[in-house]
């Protein structure tokens, strides 16, 4: 929800027309949204939601290192231009959720800047690491955005859902979402007294789901978050260490925040027997409980994925989790796994 | 959010062309909503939202009684057929918020099956009335919907915010909203061992909301809460029937469920003074704490209105409520209200 409020209100600042009155099919161009091919799918909903089609969002590839290709981006808005299309939004990620690589904010914000594009960063995995001493360089660039989408439960560890958006265009954001009711008139007195929160957003009724937020910044303070996003990071480097020193382990993207990918691979296995393989190991990790290790796909080939997103994570426990893999995946050597058993 | 899956679900299902993909501007004709005249500007904001725009939903003028005018429906769609624009979706209330009216929810189901239109119906205030012995009938027709957005935070008194939608056609609802994510695939086993809820809705985060709920019920059981809607109905036509007696008090609007809607006439007055008025007593009884009466405007006068949606009130909470409404009142005719005071 906290992307799909800053790409709406990236989708009317840029319609130019009065697209909540007229609708998409008003506009004098198409628009085009542009995202690296590591985006979440949560940007492929928004697009069909607000009524663009995915057809809209342009995939841009991702270099090696998981960011976006700021070359193919240049071209791909060259060439939109020269079809009539309308380039719209960069929506550029903060922490994939794949890998946790961030892409070049400040060098998207310079494009959007000298090409009147609107900038969106999804931040939901890392716009915190701003509170990160010794990390927030990693997002330099972050508060050049025109919308930003963050997730309380993520970088601040707060009890799930609490996302937030920021939009820097206080008249275009309301613009985009306030309603006149005949039933909802604001007052200078009494209990509506004061501005609508709704006039903001989607929801008419929601939850106060600031206030664990609140408590918890008077509680502990920014600072302390910083803290453990720091060491978040810094037991990923360490898990990264423990996979460099073990032969049958491979990692699989550079480990930037809080993400690592790796897989057993003891060698001699295509990628049909390496996704084979390492998704039983995730199985039985979670079966027994000794960690709620999750999978993914990258550069088309399989891997585990860790997101240490816990404070109360010890290097001690990513110790286990190396040895249980190891474990595991010697064990499915000398047993290979059984026909049905497969997770899929 | 209730009502916009479902109606972006009724946008996907009408659309005649694969909207995720392709977008509102690639359908081959443009899509017509219909709603009364007291349809909540939710649905405004979905209008805009889904990429239809406002003009795609058509205010259908509401009778006597603030029901859809049928009539006023068929004729619409009837020119909207003979302009190329293609009728998709009525939207129904079952408990408007000015007033609590309850459209005729039968008579346009048969007009959805016999048009083939999708019928969603925004039952987010009266949906619960299904689950009240003694006023059920007024929502008869209500399982034929299509789709169906409910408040449980309103109709079961929970704390808010649980809205729910139920949609009639799971794969319709399903592909409207399921993505394909290579770091979500769903498994047989392991913790992802369940179908994937965001793919049925927005959010792919979302708190446990449900579990506020299904406890309710399993402590006291749906019938309780039947009862305690049939009791503030019950209480809703006390009130009403106080205000008839009270020759200084007008009754605004037909007493439904449990909406009331009335105002503090002297006479003498025109709309303006008495908007002044009956705004000023709204504002010292929220000040004073009497009650927490709101107002809105129907056929263009303004009321007071009182939505009585919590099980603790008591009869003698409504005699209050009217002896205060009436001495307020009285007050400000021998001290006519400062200029400066006025609450807008």
């Amino acid at each position: 929800m906290a992307n799909i409020i800053g790409l709406m209100a990236a989708r009317n600042a840029m319609a130019g027309v009065d697209l909540r009155q007229e609708g998409v099919d008003a506009m004098p161009q198409p628009l085009r949204f542009y995202a690296s091919d590591q985006v979440h799918t949560c940007h492929h909903k928004a697009m069909n939601l607000l009524g663009l089609g995915k057809k809209s969002l342009c995939k841009i590839p991702s270099d090696d290192a998981f960011r976006m290709d700021m070359g193919a981006l240049k071209a791909q808005i060259r060439a939109d231009c020269d079809q009539g299309i309308k380039p719209a939004c960069v929506i550029a990620t903060a922490g994939t959720t794949n890998t946790g690589s961030i892409d070049d904010l400040s060098a998207i914000a310079d494009l959007c800047a000298a090409e009147g594009l609107w900038m969106h960063i999804d931040g939901c995995i890392g716009a915190l690491i701003v509170l990160a001493p010794r990390h927030r360089h990693l997002v330099t660039g972050i508060a050049r955005a025109d919308s930003l989408a963050l997730d309380l439960h993520k970088g601040l560890q707060a009890p799930f859902d609490v996302g937030c958006t920021l939009v820097r265009d206080r008249r275009q954001h309301r613009i985009t979402f306030a309603e006149d009711a005949e039933y909802l008139q604001k007052m200078s007195r009494g209990i509506a007294a004061a501005e609508f929160l709704h006039d903001y957003s989607l929801d008419t009724t929601r939850g106060f789901r600031a206030l664990k937020i609140w408590m918890m910044i008077k509680e502990h303070g920014a600072q302390k978050f910083g803290r453990l996003i720091d060491q978040g990071i810094a037991q990923a480097q360490y898990l990264t260490g423990l996979i460099a020193d073990q032969p049958l382990l491979d990692q699989m993207a550079p480990t930037v925040i809080d993400i690592v990918c790796f897989r057993f691979n003891p060698g001699g296995r295509d990628e049909a027997a390496l996704r084979e393989l390492n998704t039983e190991i995730m199985l039985r990790m979670q079966e027994t409980g000794v960690a709620a290790v999750s999978d993914t796909t990258v550069k088309g080939r399989h891997c585990l994925r860790v997101a240490i997103c816990n404070h109360r994570t010890r290097r001690m426990d990513l110790d286990l989790l190396v040895q249980e893999v190891l474990r595991i995946g010697s064990d499915l050597l000398a047993t290979p796994i059984a026909a049905e058993s497969g997770g899929r």
